[in-house]
């Protein structure tokens, strides 16, 4: 008859829920320990009051809920915590609040003189509703509150206990919910471990780790190189593709198409007749050899990420066992990769639009599978925009329902929406723009875009000053100050960052062409050999600046970011501090590389709990100097040469009991 | 396996489709004639090239489909109009465009001077492809391009044909869509007709119409009165509720408990012993004579809305036919309204949490249906907002579904959420704050809200200067300016608008008490006998004001409203204009009803398709002045005792094919 099958008599509305991305299609992200801070408009017809809360729960378990207080506006938010790895859910229940309307308005009737005696009848058959639904003690405690109400409705005293506030609070935790509206939608979390969130990432190719100049790197080498990432206080070593790779069509050096027989080929180019994406190259050394390596470098702390390139050379074993994951040219020839008029020929792209689809989309899952099985933990996927969003949906959603603690970064640098999505699609880091925003308006407009929209609940950015693709123009021109800007705003205004080194740290900075973000004798395409004690090296800035990350848990997070104003363009300044503000971290930086600059920063201190008419001293972790600011407006000096930047880390005066001051 | 069912081939996706209101849980408003612009974010993954169109459909018709075009950004746009009342239903498809992004890469390498032979020959498959989607017509003219193609796949002029618009016209019109994506929701429009959106109210006491003082109106006085409200312009007349009136606790004048034998009662204390909801008060006539007042509005282009208040008088037949309905005390007798220490003894409120919630709900939706059967079409709803939501989808989904041209307009005077759930829940049109915005920036903001928000998609709001139980401050104290300013504000800002009459047009301003908003001696509660010709009646004003409504197409429509800066608080600039610019207004309000007020305006002339650089006239179609404006700075000075504002309507020179000018 009515044509819903609901119960009209639930007259609480539930609107607006949020976080709730793209109507509750996907999860937003958290890492174990995290809050989940949900709102949403809870309201009814009338003036009754209403009361909601969140419920959560986790995979099958059973279902928890949290309180929401409300906002004002018939705006409610509540929050509870994500412990463990894995899947959580969410939504919001609201009901009618019928003691605390009932209360509302008998609390006025008896300020107005009136009789209130039925008001009383109508608190006791409340009150033993409540009894129905509580725990047997509180059903106890509930009957007898019934009572003493029903013995005394007539008199003054009757009105005094069913004011009391114990009542109230018992009454609270046994609402009346057979007509509570429940937000038709269940939200998702996905939840990680905390390294999705704060990581520090160092790129290099193994195959340039060997000792010796022009003898192929191995994993063993690599081994030796340990010591001194993890003195640099990098706890992820990402490699380029560690398999075979092929023969026809390889690139020369500098991308040559002009091959010579000792030119290694691009590690992107994955795949010869020995092997695919399952495989080692064996000038690499051995599966064993890698494993090894994985467990010395998880001694020292450091997780190793592997890249995954969903991309064959015409060698690889798919392309004659599964043409039909492939793309036929009219000639019968499969069909390379092409950006026109550019031609690829030693790369054949994965034709997602197979019929054999499903096969296809197994066979890949089964490589990260392979990898997690050999003990990696973390994959950086190469150019996930060029495969469909659904294959990554389904891909990454399958591995971490076995794998929670796998971690999916996306190397896609395209239009925004599509970073977005992969983001959404399951992705737990993401590349950003990073290496093109460099004034001060640029990285204020893109940081804010990050943490202070819908992207921060799903999309956790990795910032990379440079990549073996990416040479930016401000490192090209910009001297070792650029290096040194570009290191202190990458790690300072991100949780999670990387650079490609050893190119980094000395300062490499040679385009192929000018004009071109390419490196010149791109390590993509020769073995390189270098001097990891050059002088000029950056390491011992890189070890300080991540020595800072790690005992300063303000620079930990994202969301914490807080720009302040300053008079000079060239001078940006922003602050990241702890939730109990025990943490607070000013970062000032001089962006150019070419002059000393100086301006006044003015500080928000009042939104870091700090005290504007009190001094407070601020220690430059990075160049040890102390000083004592006062006030909104503080100055500052910097000179791109020697140090482009502070870290400042505020150390408050407090008075103790014993009645003397100290530095906390 | 793959846990999903859709193909796992369908690349492209949908996301931020807008409007969509709460993830498409409620439909859009639209009234006869108007435009659905429709965007949405449409992409896929790699470098291919998109298409995507709007789907639309009315009922069980069949599917339309209108085209988008790309914003930028991966944005897209499109539209379709809505040319029935009645429902629609709207959502988004998108596909690759294989043939564009065939031809995006064949020009480059044509370019690049490359063999192409190969890619002629998968042009062919393509143009065959489109051949078997197409009409007979086109497909035997693709067959002839696929031919063209095939035959001059080796030559120079094979690219040449490829290229040619006439083609890609062609195949743009038979994509290969077996992959499309659609947007997984189906998104709704009720379309009204026009009277939804523009719309000129008058509120009268039918029971205040007799011509000789003291003698209760009847509906044929009211037809008396029919010339004169239509000679000011009105095209509805809205009677509160016209049944009997309950003699249990009726209140006297002024609201007082003290009633006296001839007091009339509140016509919302709906219900006697001889009739409820569906009956009329006798002393207004009869059932017929309230048909054949319908009838003579009618004639004179004038329709009734009838107030439906769903609460009872405690003589109200429902109380003793149905006592499940309403909430019963301990004692045993009904609940009468409360809102403590307020008693309202005279009203009975309908409880909707009774068991019996749905035969409730089927006999309240009898009343709106016995009304429609006497000929109504337009109901004004008392208080929706202290009765459930789900009862009002319920119901005016109901009836609209049979009677699709029946408006409601929500008479919520409550907080913003509530109000904006009504009108997604279903009213055609919505009170609101009006009455309270008086200064510059509270009708900016509240103006901009209403039309720059997605609250334009779903509330159309209806602007009260005044109305029985709200005399605002402003007209208390501002004198018969104050009414003009209120006026032409409600008439211009808003293409709908109402004012209860004749108590606004004579300028009765004296409240029930010092800061009370009740008007003394309220018609509410007592029989009303007025002078409509008595000296200073804004009648003059108020028809001239409706003509110019009538006659400027700009001023029925409200997200053309566009506010433009003036150096003076008290002076506040619109404009609106038509889509085309052939009719633009501009109206200049003086605020401050006590002083004279001069200042500059600063017009955005060009998003209104006038040139800065020439003047251009506009004649104030209030009071008759015409002013030569040039440029964006012009003054305007007003004085409040006479006409506190300008509605100005733009003449532009036109220069014609006979070389003469002449005024548009």
């Amino acid at each position: 008859m009515l044509g819903r099958s609901v119960d009209g008599r639930c007259r609480v509305v539930i609107e607006r829920v949020s976080p709730e991305i793209d109507c509750g299609r996907f999860p937003i992200k958290r890492v174990v320990g995290e809050k989940v801070i949900v709102e949403a408009d809870v309201f009814a017809d009338g003036h009754d009051r209403v009361a909601c809360q969140i419920l959560y729960w986790q995979g099958n378990e059973g279902v928890q809920s949290s309180p929401m207080e409300p906002l004002g506006n018939d705006r409610w938010r509540g929050e509870f915590v994500v412990n463990t790895i894995g899947k959580y859910q969410y939504t919001v229940e609201g009901w009618i609040d019928f003691f605390q309307s009932w209360r509302d308005a008998f609390e006025k009737k008896i300020a107005a003189g009136q009789d209130v005696h039925l008001d009383l009848v109508v608190a006791v058959k409340l009150v033993e509703g409540a009894a129905t639904r509580a725990t047997t003690d509180d059903a106890a405690l509930l009957r007898q509150w019934a009572q003493r109400l029903q013995q005394n409705k007539t008199e003054a005293s009757g009105s005094l206990i069913a004011l009391q506030k114990e009542l109230l609070n018992l009454m609270r935790r046994y609402p009346d919910r057979d007509l509570a509206t429940r937000h038709e939608k269940q939200l998702g979390v996905t939840v990680d471990r905390e390294k999705a969130r704060f990581s520090t990432w160092y790129e290099i190719f193994p195959r340039s780790c060997s000792p010796e100049a022009g003898r192929h790197g191995t994993f063993q080498d690599c081994e030796k190189w340990l010591p001194y990432i993890a003195s640099m206080g990098f706890d992820v070593v990402y490699l380029p593709p560690i398999h075979l790779i092929g023969q026809s069509f390889r690139r020369g050096k500098n991308n040559s198409a002009d091959v010579q027989p000792d030119d290694v080929g691009s590690p992107w180019a994955v795949g010869s007749k020995e092997g695919g994406h399952k495989a080692v190259h064996p000038k690499l050394g051995t599966l064993e050899d890698f494993k090894r390596f994985l467990r010395r470098a998880g001694e020292r702390g450091i997780e190793v990420a592997l890249d995954i390139a969903f991309q064959c050379s015409p060698d690889h074993p798919y392309v004659t066992e599964h043409p039909e994951w492939f793309h036929t040219r009219p000639d019968g020839t499969i069909q390379y990769a092409e950006n026109p008029p550019k031609k690829y020929q030693d790369i054949y792209p994965l034709d997602f639009e197979t019929e054999e689809w499903q096969a296809l989309w197994e066979e890949l899952k089964s490589v990260f599978q392979f990898w997690i099985d050999q003990g990696v933990r973390i994959f950086r996927v190469d150019n996930p925009h060029t495969k469909p969003f659904p294959f990554w949906e389904f891909v990454i959603d399958e591995i971490k329902e076995k794998h929670p603690d796998v971690l999916f970064l996306s190397e896609a640098f395209t239009r925004p929406h599509v970073m977005f999505r992969l983001a959404k699609a399951g992705f737990s880091q993401s590349y950003t723009y990073f290496a093109w925003r460099n004034t001060k308006q640029e990285i204020t407009d893109y940081f804010t875009e990050l943490n202070q929209t819908e992207l921060r609940e799903y999309l956790r950015p990795n910032f990379w000053p440079n990549t073996p693709d990416i040479l930016p123009e401000f490192l090209q021109v910009g001297g070792k100050a650029a290096f040194m800007v570009r290191l202190i705003l990458a790690a300072t205004l991100g949780a999670s960052y990387g650079i490609y080194g050893p190119a980094f740290e000395l300062c490499e900075h040679a385009p192929l062409r000018p004009g071109s973000e390419e490196y010149l004798n791109s390590e993509k395409y020769e073995l390189k050999h270098r001097d990891l004690n050059a002088a000029g090296s950056l390491k011992e800035l890189i070890s300080r600046v991540n020595r800072i990350r790690k005992e300063n848990p303000a620079l930990q997070s994202n969301h914490n970011l807080r720009f302040h104003e300053t008079d000079n363009p060239s001078l940006i300044c922003y602050s990241k501090a702890s939730d109990d503000f025990s943490n607070v971290i000013f970062v000032v930086v001089n962006l150019d590389c070419f002059h000393a600059q100086a301006g006044w920063v003015r500080l928000e201190l009042a939104s870091l709990g700090l005290d504007a008419t009190q001094a407070f001293q601020v220690h430059d972790l990075l160049g040890d100097g102390k000083y004592l600011w006062q006030g909104l407006q503080n100055y500052v000096e910097l000179v791109p040469e020697s140090l482009p930047a502070h870290i400042l880390r505020v150390r408050r005066w407090v008075r103790t009991e014993r009645d003397f001051d100290y530095y906390l």
